[in-house]
């Protein structure tokens, strides 16, 4: 955080909130309910949260009219419809950016490359041929920019990236620490019992406002580009191999696979440590919950999920058991003989009645 | 890709094919048939694909001959009897190689370093003590080649890998950006609750042409050293812990994770995101599909899976919950007892007829 | 390894073992029993390597003063309670440790920076504003230390190491190539279809005796710190979200992934590819089996698990279809039923036997 003071009316202001109380009180920082101390301004987001809410000691809270109503105990406030995009907003007031700009003098940048006057380019980064850096964009140390890498403006590229395959990236890209855009995708012709290298002549295309977390691999295409689209967001540790496409505002959380020339939608949602096959569609809108395994097209918007949930491990071994062994049993044909013999005694039953 | 420009007959001659039509036609790039356009040449591996060949506008298609008798349409071909393979080879032909040559300035080269003359050492790598770098082989920039590591020769290593715990690499290998070789394997010996540390005292060993992705770990052994053997490929993201062994020719996808001890034998396929648990054996030519768990040894060839299907979240919520019952259900008695009861059934219906 | 030799008496006395025939047996390296030659020492940890130390060539064996008896073929001992502890020691004996002090003239170090007289800083290494490096710190090359990064004593800080986002890393704590500390966390709140960043205003803070392996991400908390309790050691390309918390002496193998704000507690352990789900507590001394997914808290100590086993793939796919099907399976009642049919049938039997 930045250690600058902030009043709260001009907090508000930048919300598009109503300041209520001291208008003049100065906050210093964001803070959680419970960390928060007078300095600090905090947000109460559900009435889940009241109890901490009424018992913290931040000096403002940002609410909806109708929470505030429920937290007497505090007298500074800044009302908006919608406390966390607020919060969002607000995080961005308190952030400590990075100010330099120009180029240090021990990075090595070909002759050829473009660099904007208002880019900062960090020590020993290493920028190739006919590269271009757009304006206000952040190259931090040791990032290696391979020849024909072209990148947008206001984008933001952090220490030990690696973007190289002439991939192209569009306006306020961020990516984070050692990750790896544009190597080379996981594509060999099998033949005579060894593995025949294609070099993979594609390259990748990132749109505008994309996010790629740390650690990440986003590999280029064989022959046509792999695509990730406007507002897509990537957390850390995911693998994008060669091909795939994103759609807009997809998001995507930590340690995802996904694997060659897949399709995915505009607005899905993957939890984390998913995996989808190759050459699959699925649509927009789709939501698959965390650790789960795709290997069919999903055509129909919706929430899908695999996996098992969580046992005390003696019972989850008989489960495992049971699972291999109901490979041979025929369940549907169980219900329907059950129904059968039920009928069957009931045959018995009311012949015998009627005989007595 | 380059841009050079090669004549139909030329390329058929290296992919030893059959030109076939205007054997001149100037050529300039490999597509996929619907990014094809007339300085193209793309590919057709199978009838699925005829629809696409027919509508394509590559200038040339590469075909079996077979497959040419059903594309009246075009009268360009390279006839082959491996279309896919042919592929693979002309990509060669039209990827831009890294051609420098020589030790870039900025990089720092312990004395008793043994650097080939045609060797490429790029922009800021950092290479030890005692280090050998061979023929023709490529370092990018920034990569740290710790002490007593030595690399064989036409290899290729992308920027910011790590290639430490004196591990040896043979010909042909090329290891992608910001992977690490050698690390510390995670071994530590418990005690009065807490974690002892055991030093890894042992190497990597890499064997030729193997081919190691983007982000991945490869540790070094405790005692003895982690080996890939000749024409091992693996992808992103991949986990291969101390003293693991991975047989030639072995096939490694995605954020796979191979744990300690364990020995992969040759010709094996691992879909993406398997695990392998420690101090197994696996046969040779045996295939997981993805997301496999393997926890015991396998000792045939053959394919193995584990795993749930994806299903709709509410279908799969009950289906999670019936495994969970599933632990406490004789399934096998289940069954005896369902013919049991029939028996039963039967008998009582066959007395009472005979009764009536 | 170190090239150094040691006389047995003094391995015996470091690790307060009793050393056993000819003390002045000169050793030059720790081996495992089967790749052991004279000028090793290896060790026996069970009964069921018994037959391996037979026909070990190693010069002298770590064992119990019971496992001794059951070997007669030696004559060289080193006898403790634990050999696997004795042998963790004295792989720090063997180890080739990083000897260089001071700092190499191409690091970039801010002028504000405080590095300790024995730090080593390697090559290229890059550190900003208000850093701190302590005694005997050892920084290998191309690190990035962002400013207000703060590190203690005796830590060893591996290759393309990013540490940022004002993280505090205690004594003696190892962080592997690759890896990085402090990048920000996964959060963005949606706003009309889009996706709006949240700066990430925490930090991260790690206990002493923290071991973190390569290529790992490590976030850096929303608003509060993610932690790292003392004696945390965990595998390569494990994902620590924002504001999650680790207990003291915690394991965590590789591939796993913890999501948002959850507090995992001490002497747990887990198996590789666990996730974790967000805003979950875990007891103390839990141990996950690999490839589990934890999706509610855990509140009692114990093994848990989740997934299925392997199977042939043939059987894998019917029980998959069975797994589905069983969703719509009413199990509980499926008992029931039996038991009431069987009722049903002994009812007309026994009164069958009555009319006779």
């Amino acid at each position: 955080m930045n250690r600058h003071q902030y009043r709260l009316e001009d907090l508000a202001h930048l919300v598009q909130g109503e300041p209520v109380g001291q208008v003049d009180l100065k906050l210093q920082g964001l803070a959680s309910l419970d960390a928060a101390r007078k300095q600090h301004i905090s947000f109460v987001n559900a009435d889940k949260y009241l109890d901490q809410a009424r018992q913290s000691q931040a000096g403002a809270l940002i609410v909806t009219a109708d929470l505030r109503e429920k937290i007497p105990e505090h007298q500074n406030f800044i009302v908006v419809a919608n406390p966390y995009l607020a919060f969002a907003i607000l995080t961005h007031v308190f952030e400590k950016k990075v100010t330099e700009r120009g180029i240090e003098s021990t990075a090595q940048i070909h002759e050829s490359a473009i660099i904007a006057d208002s880019a900062y380019i960090g020590h020993y980064a290493v920028i190739g041929e006919n590269c271009v850096v757009g304006d206000d964009t952040v190259i931090q140390s040791h990032v290696k920019i391979d020849h024909g890498v072209e990148i947008g403006k206001e984008c933001f590229i952090d220490s030990h990236v690696t973007l190289t395959g002439e991939c192209k990236i569009g306006d306020r890209v961020r990516i984070h620490a050692n990750t790896v855009v544009g190597s080379e995708g996981f594509g060999f012709a099998p033949y005579q019992g060894k593995w025949h290298r294609i070099a993979q002549l594609g390259s990748v295309h990132i749109g505008n406002d994309v996010r790629i977390g740390s650690n990440c691999s986003i590999d280029r295409g064989a022959l046509d580009d792999t695509i990730l689209k406007d507002g897509v967001i990537i957390d850390n540790l995911v693998q994008i191999a060669h091909n795939v496409q994103i759609g807009s505002n997809t998001a995507i959380a930590a340690t995802c696979a996904i694997a060659g020339s897949t399709i995915i939608g505009k607005n899905c949602i993957l939890g984390g440590a998913c995996g989808v096959a190759g050459h699959l569609t699925i649509a927009d809108n789709v939501t698959l919950t965390a650790m789960s395994m795709v290997t069919k097209n999903i055509s129909e918007s919706g929430t899908y999920s695999s996996g098992t949930s969580f046992m005390e491990n003696s019972q989850w071994k008989r489960s495992v058991v049971r699972l291999r062994q109901l490979a041979d049993v025929p369940l549907t044909q169980l219900m329907k003989r059950l129904d059968h013999m039920q009928a069957q005694i009931e045959s018995l039953e009311s012949t015998f009645k009627l005989r007595k």
